[in-house]
């Protein structure tokens, strides 16, 4: 099969021959590709930035954002068989840990990252788990999915964790309105009652955002703060979900936090840096969101049958990766690139 | 009445006489004072760190930890009646405002605070509110218990917000084995099964907690984290209460947090700063603790009455208030001094 | 003032004329009606139902739901004045018991219920408290909203109990598409993502309630479990909302429950009456649900004034109170009767 | 091996010689006995009470509290290693269902129960799973814990679930100081601070309640509801855990519930047979409770470990079952019997 590999960091990637995996393990699933998101994450393992962390020996196939059909199943798999359409989980995760047995699969003590630290989805079979699949809605293809295996998972999470004490009245603040963002939107409607503010520096993504169901776009051009306080009647947001995590956002989301409320830390780059003395005042918290569980996937995955959310994607043919690279780093992918076989 | 006052920063506290307050307003409820806690806060203000904050007026007397008994209620009163004994609530609240209505109290829009922003208890008697006052059993003395009314109710609160998610097996790091650990390390005994392990500088202060039921004291000597590393396998807690938050307590804490944890920040002095990364790749929480709510107070004192938290105290005359406060300043008291009738 | 007051069981109600009431207690809030609802609860107190339980003297004015604006407050009254447009809260609660610190104040130990033990909204004037008064939005009127004071708010209350444990892919049933589970519905849909199955005898119900946003109507004709069964995937639902209680919905409803699933009693008649076996092997809960609290007020009327719950009124001048309670004896009103001043 | 077998329904059971079980699954444990519990549900499965239910095919190994040493492991089997001593949960869960997937396995879609449904530990081998075997301390014995596995594992649960809404000053009934009220008695005390009243016919037994930590014993002698009552101050208890549920339990403990109560059903026998008005006026509510999940056995064995749960056994050769199945069956038996190698 064709399968697109990273053969040294700072160069391009390249397209090679491999063999078609066969399920060895019993729990193995073989999943034929029908569509593999291109992400930033990409781009950043090419750089080299996580070679130390993954550890990975290459070359290696990249790509971790996948859905498709299943293709061959270990002789221990009950939950699929081939030819059922399915998402991919980003994780493998081994079922036995303490985290697994408590439904928690994402702190997994043995987990592997299929695209990070084994061989991904830029291909036309990837091999995964038994635990890693989820049945999507025959209405759901593959190609329009994908990107939600990971980013849209993470945002799920994020929404999901934060909107269980949102109540009618309450306000949410999202910071950050692209590919996260506008999935947390789309969460966050679905699934609570309260007042949506979203914060950016794109008055487009704005637009988009309210589209989609936010109450409030406010243009972050420094007066952002005094309008969100303004909004929410000078006390703040019961809850800030920050998917940007740089260039001073966090600093102004806690500014737009009320007494006793939730920072949910998505994105990042930049330090939380708050004096203890103003956190035991106001009571806030802050609170780390990773990427969504396998229960979490099942549930995003019925919002998306369900038409609660949607994501633009831009396609391209898997032998033109090299153009959907360059496409996103060049900044002219509109949505989520996706390779289709 | 005799009554301490506070007649300016930088000067020692003075001794006057005041007319004995009577309820003017419906729910007054005045209270002959059984024990005030001489707490290091009331140092703070005499150096006049709260004078902007509290904007109070001077002179005015001072004491937040107070306790005794009923002597007078407004006509609206109904849950005491004179002659009860009494601790108090540090904060007086309005019951109408959104958090009042919740249970959540403490972030009353409307609260005051008798002995920083109004006259408090160092003192014959003091007029605080029926939203105030909580019975105590009639085993418990009001001197004994004064202190538990603000210093020991936030290691209650912060303690028992923290129980919540331990469960048998899980581990809990208390930071600080001073007044606040001591009875956070109690009530934690008292309400989990989980393994308490406390840190501190002080081997004294580590073998007073071992004796009131903590399973492992480490002393703070620059290899505290390896320790607790050690201790809980490796992973980390699942829970760190931290009653220093100074001295770089934060940063040793995070190193000790299990992945999916709770960092729970109650003492205050340096900034939380950890880099977005680390928070999200690990999930953690950081959670911040104000003083407890008046339902935490009433669950506080059950505990007390069962002898699950105990106090050692120093007890002075009113009249010996100078002397409390010296000793105070030079660290000439065991537990906590409280002034007495 | 004209108050329309029950002077006798078994007899007509009789208008009649008295003083308006003046704020005597210090948190006395006076509220001019604008809209009161007439309710089967009324029917019920003239046959005599309530007697023993209300322990009433006659005659005093019926009417529990009730909302219109501030006339008049009392001298320790700091969240309304006079002139605000107020919907009514059925208790008057005291605010110091436990269950009213907890936030918790439907449990109160020491409430009053105007219209049922003490004077009510048939009338021109109501004496109601501060802890009882909600700010409702401009865009709302007294007389729309009126009926939402305890109906309105029985539904919101055990919809929203309901819902935090609904999860995207996961069924409620709704037995009945009455009054309580019109709005019931609303709720559920404007707070949960959830798919939502509704079950009543009468087909036009049903089509108004998959009008609001019910995903499936089921006719109560015999059927009705095994439809239930066959849209749910032979599983039942999470969660039965049973607003009936009485003819047989409480054992269908059980029929159509999941293995641990949450079934909530609000309607009430007959007996649950279930082996213990049966609770056992499935760990299966019945939740009870009386009104809601202040708080949950706050909440339903956010959602009335985002237009996510509307109410269909069918209005009387005061004057006419006998019409009104005769057309709802006789199944002559649609929605909700309302006396208007 | 030697394995005791159900050979007929209403006859005795019978030694017979078998191979010893190998590993097969990828995921198959095999465990060397070292106790085997017998339990009342061994009488009725030979009275033929279970025969439909399990559908299991005669003859079969009896047996479904089992501990001891593994013995091999299937080729997948990463959590367990030979040699290392266990005790084992009463179930054979999936891990890729729903129920598995969400941490709450107990609620499997395919699951064995060996004992009940396929071969069980009253054998010298048991085949079980690596989902099934928890690791316990090298303090405990297999034959003094076998009978946590699910008896103790019940009542751990029913005892943890209630626990979560505890607070110190609440009060919990427990119905039944027999093995599963003994256990649950231990278990609310090592994880609440709430006070403890046992409620049983058998004076005998309450004198062991109260020995091992519950605050009042009550004997069941017709006066226990207006003792309950008088003991929580005429309120009723915060909650109710009912391990008897037959005999008039469930009224009687319904009595003894307070407002806005949760009342846990255990055992069983009778039906829960209460108005809806009653259930909905008062707002309590009655909560379904099987076996724990693998956690809680994990969380139990803790407790076991630390000794704050610990259980009388009577032990016998398993060659000399039948003594210990009349000794059960004639009330000789003082704890638990446990068949050793």
């Amino acid at each position: 099969m064709r399968a697109v590999q990273v053969v040294g960091y700072h160069q391009d990637l390249q397209m090679t021959e491999l063999p078609v995996p066969v399920p060895t393990g019993p729990f193995d699933v073989i999943v034929k590709i029908g569509g593999a998101g291109v992400c930033r994450t990409d781009l950043h393992i090419l750089e080299g930035q996580w070679a130390e962390k993954s550890n990975v020996a290459l070359p290696y196939t990249i790509g971790h954002e996948n859905a498709g059909w299943v293709a061959a199943v270990g002789n221990a798999v009950t939950n699929v068989r081939e030819g059922d359409k399915v998402i991919v989980h980003p994780l493998i995760t081994c079922g036995l840990c303490r985290a697994c047995r408590a439904g928690d699969d994402v702190h997994c003590e043995n987990s592997e990252f299929p695209g990070i630290d084994t061989h991904g989805g830029y291909a036309e079979y990837l091999r995964t788990s038994a635990r890693s699949v989820v049945k999507i809605d025959e209405s759901l293809e593959p190609a329009d999915v994908a990107a939600l295996a990971d980013a849209g998972l993470t945002a799920y999470h994020a929404a999901a964790k934060a909107a269980r004490r949102l109540r009618p009245g309450d306000r949410v603040v999202v910071i950050g309105a692209g590919g996260l963002g506008h999935i947390g939107v789309q969460v966050l409607k679905a699934i609570t009652a309260s007042e949506i503010i979203v914060v950016d520096r794109n008055p487009n993504a704005l637009a988009l955002a309210t589209g989609i169901g936010a109450h409030h776009g406010v243009v972050a051009d420094g007066g952002h703060v005094e309008q969100v306080l303004e909004l929410t009647g000078g006390h703040g947001a019961e809850v800030v979900v920050d998917f940007v995590g740089e260039g001073g956002a966090t600093k102004d989301g806690v500014a737009m936090l009320r007494r006793a409320g939730d920072y949910h830390v998505v994105g990042y780059g930049e330090n939380i840096d708050v004096p203890t003395i103003d956190i035991i005042s106001t009571e806030i918290s802050f609170i780390g969101n990773l990427v969504g569980s396998y229960t979490d996937l099942v549930e995003l995955m019925v919002l998306a049958a369900q038409g609660d959310v949607r994501l633009h994607t831009q396609k391209y043919q898997l032998d033109d990766f090299q153009t959907a690279i360059s496409d996103l780093d060049g900044g002219k992918v509109r949505g989520r690139a996706i390779l289709t076989p």
